[in-house]
């Protein structure tokens, strides 16, 4: 039976996926080929799209057409996800090995539109670069006091939770996965690495919610994962401890397990939060984070299950008066030893700056510093420390820099993470999904990303605008999109120092806000200069986790990219950058222009009004109001802030307060 | 029928009336006269003190005795609270109008202790200088879900509520009465003044809480005042205005007023907090604020209640850039064109100082500024920026130079206090009732100031630790205490410019928490100087605000105290201060010196370790060590900002970070 398209609730907006995306396939003829649960997704996609666009689908035909468009299973060693793409004699043919190809290769149908059933096309693979396209989801199932239902979420509630449990209309989830799938992700984990009283239940008595959401995103390839607390065992099991190493402990985990994978065969596997921000770990048991790894790992072996460590592992009650720890060595001096260590199904899940998701950050040494272990990459797409989906700001420059980024000689980031790409999601149940429509371009990028890492993502942003917006306004989205990252960069922290922000919720500047407390995240601004002497020879030795040849282009302020300067150096303020600007007219600068690029956004947005829809129209102008008080904020906070200190003068003589 | 001593649930600390505290009395010869519930109150004090100590009461006997002690109602002339107390031939004897001043005639025997029933004694009348002595309690009935239970509340939950009622057993409430007797309070709001959706319904629906309350409070003299909201007839009553001037609205309250009179006919008032931090008000109907006041007075004035009428009013969204606008000129603002139109039974409710409870803000110009309206003065007993009750901070010197500070021509503070004494209470149901069992002592001292503003703090403090500790430990808990307001001073925010904390909580430094941000409380420290101008001449005008001699003291740098300097001033890091010192240097040595003296009271109570109750070391030996933790991040903080931005070395060369 044809799986029937999901409904969208009344007023959802539909995202990358509205009718018309399939305009071209449904005013054809398609014949589908193969049997499984996934055919009859892609032909109940084709069916649908016929429905509006007038084609026909046959299903298993013996007849030879004519069809313009055949989907099948069939060739072998395309792998679960891979597909071929041809087109010959007016019928374009879409193989695949598994359900999930056909899937991808009916969307890249959709994303080709009227280009795919025109001239003639030589047979083409497509196969993801990485294996695991993953969402971490940090969704409460109960509300938090603090950080509310999603942590760090700005789209409202939860897709997966309400009231407290799964939600019975389990519609939008399946729409939710219908979008994901058609940028490539094939996993998500559904709840937050912070696992509390409430959700630590998931894992036992409450699977079955679980198990109802796993039902509802498998039609659309995507395994499901559960973030699970350390001490589980002690917390549900009634167990006396939780150390790694306790032949109770395993037996526990694995019949914990056993009991997953009986409510869901195809589950994805467990994530971890470990020692850390207050997360109970292996430490308490003077056990390693092998160790805690390869517990759940043996548990998860048997059914083919991944446990996803993360390395986001480090001191967060560091006294500011002792310069002698650095929070960015943390995760390499934690890790780095333990290499080889881990199991063949333990993924270590790695964040792709040292410190955590800043606007600006180097790439983290331990990516290329752990050859015997799998690593997977996390990127943070929920804007946590990026405007929180108030403020546009397209990350895919900053994503295809790090992935692209050579870590290890002959490897870029992207090669070096076996363990896939991993993102924490932007998503919730707000109408437009992610809060701001635009920050809708963040999580298509970054599942197309994790398929192919060295994608153009200028070509995956027109892709979004064009499937999204259609080809109107495209040329002022465009616009108002690709450079939104460095505009954000220009009117916050400079200069890569990173953590300007308001504690807790991080929204908004505050200079000193983090300057004296436990977290590690200083910038050591007096009234000679600012910066965090991270080198060998004079700092924290930071810079010396590098492989070559970045350790040495880091030592020094003369080598150091301006970007970086002040993650990796304390400079005076007169310290002349690469662009010939001193350190500070350089954040004069950068702060006048941020706030002129952001007026300059709004103002094309404007002239959009006409082409786009008017219910996005509103809310993104109304964004656009918040973005532009808030840069100015940040403009006025940073210039006065470092004029006091510094004393000197703007040398265009602009207003600082 | 003698009303029984209510019974402290075990392990609940005693306080300033342990059972000694009645030993002189309960061993003698008591004869009571007169009649009434408060005659039962004082006639149930002393038979549980006989049982105790083997002496006797005797009720209206018409026999001469012999007596030790005759307390007794009859004399004129004394009002209410009012006593007299003379020794003559071996008899003491005590005598009052009303059955309030029998009770503290009572209390005050109690405090003479055997120096009561020794020598002769000529007869003395003893007057409380302020009719209302009252405490505002700021709790929530529900728990907030960022202000807590008790809003600025550092000892445990309510008193008074739990589980979202008043509570079923009001025993405590009954014994926490008898406390505030014992020091002279005489009234209490039972609630937050931020007064949020359930504790609205306490003025009508749930007013029979309120009763139950006032009930438990009214054998210890204590009248129970609620506070409401402004908005309460839109809110509770479903008009559609809540305009001081429509007679709908008039006619709500008049009705609302006359029920809670029904339950209670005692009823003290409505305490209101308006037009501030998001509260409602009268602004919003373009009505004064003495139209707001006045609706209310008149609902009361048929039954005798008042309304006290907050003005803490200022604008909460302000923008730092615009230095136009000063916090600290708001109330006199407000309020000083409103004089003389308030109804007589209006009481507006002045803080102290003109911005909020900092540990040194001059005296609120307001307090002189308006002759024809009756002011209450406004303390907080709750330390919310003095240590949150983690810290020793004994604030009596503090209140005392703020009453006796000659704010009028010939009038003092605590004599233009008409309205009376108010303030923001620190008790809650921990065992201790203020969780620092020395905060103890600022509750006391706040009673007793109330009733004598002109008595000498130091001797106030003495009673307190005879009554509570005993004669043992007397001198070290003096030297704990009585510097101890002037030590938290030396090593949090210096020379008066305040705010220097953590946003939010309000607890630990944050130099430039608040130099950012909407609440109109900043310092502007740059490289050169630090401090505010609120002079006439170049600054806010805030100083031109006070009469005679205080405007042309504070106008002048050269003139303004020291420690007042930075709160009235700008001024460079160079500027020598009266004592001699520069500003800079002034602040690393109060700095150095404030941590020194917080070590220096802590090893004198690590001597008084066989002089105290065990339970009561433990919890203060414990507390020390967060307050010196704290004082030595105060210190380093201070320390370090202000040499990064002034780059003026120590000239001592302590360790500055």
């Amino acid at each position: 039976m044809p799986l029937p398209v999901p409904v969208l609730p009344e007023g959802v907006d539909p995202a990358w996926l509205p009718p018309a995306a399939f305009r071209a396939v449904g005013g054809r003829r398609t014949l589908i080929r193969g049997s499984g649960p996934l055919v009859e997704t892609v032909h109940g996609e084709v069916a649908e799209a016929c429905r509006r666009f007038g084609g026909r689908v046959v299903r298993d035909a013996s007849d030879d057409g004519p069809y313009d468009l055949v989907l099948g299973l069939g060739a072998d060693g395309l792998g679960d996800e891979g597909f071929t793409l041809a087109r010959e004699g007016g019928t374009t043919t879409v193989t695949a090995s598994g359900g999930r190809g056909l899937l991808y290769g009916l969307f890249h149908v959709g994303r080709l539109g009227e280009a795919a059933f025109t001239g003639e096309r030589s047979r083409r693979t497509h196969r993801p670069a990485l294996a695991l396209r993953m969402l971490d989801h940090w969704d409460n199932v109960a509300v938090h006091p603090v950080m509310g239902q999603v942590e760090r979420g700005y789209a409202g509630g939860s897709l997966f939770w309400e009231d407290g449990r799964a939600r019975g209309d389990l519609e939008r989830v399946r729409a939710y996965g219908r979008l994901l799938a058609a940028c490539g992700i094939n996993a998500i984990s559904v709840n937050n690495v912070n696992v509390h009283a409430t959700e630590a239940r998931l894992l036992t008595d409450r699977i079955g919610d679980v198990a109802a959401i796993a039902g509802a995103l498998r039609p659309y390839g995507i395994r499901t994962h559960l973030s699970v607390s350390f001490a589980a065992p002690l917390l549900l099991g009634g167990l006396p401890t939780a150390d790694p190493l306790d032949g109770a402990v395993r037996a526990w985990w694995a019949e914990a397990t056993r009991r997953v994978y009986e409510a869901i065969p195809d589950f994805g596997g467990y994530v971890v939060k470990a020692d850390s921000e207050g997360q109970p770990g292996p430490f308490a048991y003077g056990r390693s984070h092998a160790d805690g790894a390869n517990l759940l790992a043996a548990a998860l072996e048997p059914f083919g299950g991944t446990v996803h460590w993360r390395a986001f592992v480090y001191d967060h009650r560091q006294d500011w008066r002792d310069r002698t720890t650095d929070r960015a060595r943390a995760a390499y001096d934690h890790f780095v030893p333990l290499d080889g260590r881990f199991a063949p199904n333990a993924v270590l899940q790695v964040k792709h700056g040292p410190m955590d998701f800043q606007v600006r950050e180097p790439v983290s040494p331990l990516i290329g510093a752990m050859p015997r272990t799998r690593l997977a990459v996390e990127l943070q797409v929920t804007q946590e420390y990026t405007g929180q989906q108030r403020h546009v700001c397209w990350l895919g420059p900053m994503w295809s820099d790090v992935l692209g980024f050579p870590i290890e000689p002959g490897a870029s980031v992207g090669e070096s993470a076996r363990g896939g790409l991993v993102a924490v999601s932007n998503a919730g149940d707000d109408p437009f999904w992610t809060g701001h429509p635009l920050a809708q371009a963040n999580l298509y990028t970054f599942g197309r990303l994790a398929w192919r890492p060295d994608a153009d993502p200028g070509a995956v942003l027109d892709e979004w605008i064009e499937l999204t917006y259609g080809p109107g306004p495209a040329a002022g989205l465009h616009a108002v999109l690709d450079g939104s990252w460095r505009t954000y960069e220009k009117y916050t922290a400079p200069l890569g120092v990173g953590f300007m922000v308001q504690p807790g919720h991080h929204y908004g500047p505050s200079v000193d806000g983090y300057e004296y407390s436990p977290w590690g995240t200083y910038h050591f601004a007096d009234r000679d200069g600012v910066g965090v002497d991270r080198s060998v020879a004079t700092g924290s030795g930071y810079a010396g986790q590098y492989g070559k040849p970045w350790a040495e282009v880091y030592e020094s302020a003369d080598s150091c990219p301006d970007e970086l300067l002040l993650f990796f150096h304390h400079v005076s303020y007169a310290h002349r950058l690469t662009s010939g600007k001193t350190v500070i007219q350089h954040i004069y600068d950068t702060h006048f222009e941020g706030v002129e690029e952001v007026e300059a956004a709004r103002d094309v947005w404007a002239g959009l009004v006409d082409l786009v829809d008017p219910a996005r129209h509103r809310r993104v102008a109304e964004l656009f109001e918040e973005q532009l008080r808030s840069a100015r904020e940040w403009r006025d906070q940073i210039n006065s802030y470092f004029f006091r200190k510094s004393g000197v003068p703007d040398a265009h003589g602009r207003r600082i307060y």
